[in-house]
């Protein structure tokens, strides 16, 4: 019997991110912030716009003139700077974005107004028609209307997305503190385990998917990187192989396989002799070896490592790291809300519950108001023209995220993965969990990549 | 008056992809495939198992033997090959993936079993007492049950993933045929605008926010990036920069700014004189100057260019980008769906309608069972205790995403795409849409980091 109390994996998750402390601050330039998180506050140096801004290509009027016809005095540019002002009965040519002339108090757009020939006045005298009267204000934003000196703009904590970065270059911030990238050694073990280019593959042998997986998975969480490559199942290797991960000075240690109850099994007791063993067993399938310890390290002024060994199956190694692993990463990497995400979706197929353990089942979310073709739950939904009829009679009303499950999910069968963004979390229980019921459902990849359904999804009525 | 047909953001979409071609085959490495669009199938070479393999730690057993003591007469282990014969009466130790040995035809898990002290046989003789009888098959993983030989594990036009990098190593695909990554040249035009660098701003100034925010995007996209920096207007200056991107070989340029009706508006003259312009005006708010080109470069083989003239107004540029570049530049990657993925989502407050154009106004979606409180809707749906009271009945029933609007949409205003990850569609009308209203949303950005609501998501009923 295993030395180590079964626990949940909620209790798991918790343990791990009670253990888990956001990275400290590092300095980047605005070109690498993208995904990073801050780790202060941004505030705005200067209001913007900095000047009364034109809206629109046009004429800077004062309102009280009212429609008539008007001498140009001049033009306000974007990024010119002119003495221009505007006196009563005068206008003055202004583009987009520009600067309002002192004296004007509205904009009137090009399309209102209309050019006019010199007739009578000075050569080259230009005049304008204005059609429409302006009221004070019209198409100006105020000095600081969209950010007033002294904002926040953005706070610690917030992850840098796409529009972040504009946010950043708008308010001058090129040099951020943001928390430091986790750095995470990859590791397997086993004398099974064979590079991925060894073809043909040798009498007992397999390739070793979980490293790159759990690489690619690693930098997709923002990580830096190590491949520690495969420790052998001999004395000395494994050792070895940690004291790589401390020299390079690993904030995680990501091993897969060594977990379970064979007698080569070696993870186990190395993480017991030189640190200290959180749990070593989980509630949960697949997985249920998943071990995680954390290890002080006296010779770098007592540093801690977080060590995660996921079991050898590389389905369980997927479904570990994406629970356990990740929530941690994203911490590390200063993410204040590192969960899951999780939303409820409904079951295309019956699932056979397993009486001993919660299942983690891998499946791919659809957004649809039926449940996708060639699933179980499509053959007593009705067909999809019925549907499609109904579909036009209630919009949007009736949409909702379908679950389809990927298969066989046996944790050897990696291609039970294939096309996963969501780990479906199926009670423990006997029989059957019907196709139909709604279950929770664990966002493991982004929906933005989400099949679509037949006929799409209808916009909003009258888009 | 503007020379170009006003067209809807359906029409902009088409024409931009109709025009666009998947970018042809390049090889890469299996640790640089992450993101990458397969170009071909990919085949599985061998089975997996590629032996009948142990799905357990424990004993190799003639299934008929049942119950009972028997020696051990070795071990498989995993890596390792020892010929072995099980015959009727014996048993041979085994570890989880390890080969089964030829005689043997189930696996008894270590659990199920106990040590028997060597009493009266030869000095060192192992026993083992099996207490649960096996039935054939059991706890082996046949040759080819996750995977056969010559099995389609993956098909060209797939993403590949962080599981989809699992197969590729577990089939040896470390040398991979993708779609080409697309080469996106960013500019920015005016003279107004200067490095996000510069502190104080001049007179006049404005700080360029589209540049940065637009190689993020087309980053993320997985694009290479080429920064152009910033086009003043003055003659000869858009034209050097347009000759550069063509010398760099781009298979896109993104312009933004110069683009509506002011007269040093000089990009659609440009574009005009040196290509083709499919459109120049969008019925869409923001961003109703968008406009969208094509170049053939009889220089370089008569290849395509694609520039997209995005207006300067950072929020329209931001929307512009998610609608019309960011599908191109996936198409141009090889995905087979490139479009924006979309869903239904529930106003939290009123939103005023556009009587001349519809609106893509920027959201953060939330999958919660109430509206999040601090919106307009949280006040009218009733407290947050009743709320979870109705919760508690209902389980997961009654979530759906809420869709928060980021406040004062003004093109300019660059913080109404803070934390936005969904453009929901408004229709063009007068008055109100309300809050509660249901409203489709397209999807911006990964809802992995979508904010969690209060008290979190429920998760299935007994898990």
């Amino acid at each position: 019997m295993s030395a180590y109390k079964m626990i949940s994996i909620p209790e798991a998750q918790d343990i791990v991110l009670s253990l888990t402390q956001p990275l400290g601050a590092v300095t980047v330039g605005l070109a690498d912030a993208l995904g990073r998180v801050l780790a202060e506050d941004v505030k705005a140096p200067d209001s913007l716009p900095p000047f009364p801004a034109s809206i629109k290509d046009g004429y800077a009027v004062v309102a009280s003139d009212g429609v008539g016809e008007f001498p140009v005095i001049g033009e306000s540019r974007a990024g010119r700077l002119d003495d221009l002002p505007v006196r009563p009965g005068t206008v003055a040519y202004i583009t987009t974005g520009a600067p309002v002339p002192p004296g004007a108090d509205a904009v009137v757009q090009v399309e209102d107004t209309e050019a006019v020939q010199p007739a009578g006045g000075a050569a080259g005298e230009r005049r304008v028609r204005i059609n429409k009267a302006a009221k004070p204000g019209q198409d100006i934003r105020p000095v600081g209307s969209d950010i007033t000196e002294g904002d926040l703009v953005l706070r610690a904590g917030e992850v840098v997305g796409v529009a972040e970065v504009g946010i950043l270059a708008t308010v001058g911030a090129v040099q951020l503190a943001v928390h430091a990238a986790p750095k995470v050694a990859v590791l397997s073990t086993g004398d099974e385990v064979v590079d991925p280019a060894t073809r043909p593959l040798g009498q007992g042998q397999i390739r070793d998917a979980n490293r790159a997986m759990l690489l690619a998975a690693a930098a997709r969480a923002g990580a830096q990187v190590v491949d520690l490559g495969v420790a052998r199942d001999a004395v000395g290797q494994l050792e070895g192989c940690l004291a790589a991960a401390i020299e390079q000075r690993a904030d995680v240690l990501i091993t897969s396989g060594g977990v379970s109850m064979g007698d080569r099994d070696l993870v186990k007791p190395l993480l017991e002799r030189q640190g200290t063993i959180h749990f070593g067993r989980v509630r949960m399938k697949p997985g249920k070896p998943l071990t995680f310890a954390t290890l002080s390290i006296a010779e770098q002024g007592g540093r801690q490592m977080m060590v995660f060994g996921l079991p050898g199956n590389p389905v369980s190694s997927f479904v570990c790291f994406n629970l356990v692993v990740l929530p941690a990463l994203r911490k590390l990497a200063g993410w204040q809300r590192p969960e899951l995400r999780r939303v409820a979706a409904c079951l295309t197929s019956d699932i056979r519950l397993d009486p001993e353990r919660p299942e983690y089942h891998r499946a791919t979310l659809v957004w649809s108001c039926e449940p996708p073709p060639g699933t179980a739950a499509a053959a007593t939904h009705g067909s999809s023209q019925e549907a499609a009829a109904v579909e036009g009679e209630k919009g949007l009303a009736g949409f909702q995220f379908w679950a389809v499950s990927t298969g066989n999910q046996i944790s050897s069968r990696l291609l039970s993965a294939r096309s996963a963004n969501a780990l479906l979390e199926i009670p423990c229980d006997s029989g059957v969990l019907r196709a139909g019921s709604v279950v929770s459902a664990l966002l493991i990849d982004d929906l933005g990549l989400m099949p679509v359904p037949e006929g799409g999804v209808p916009m909003t009525p009258g888009f």
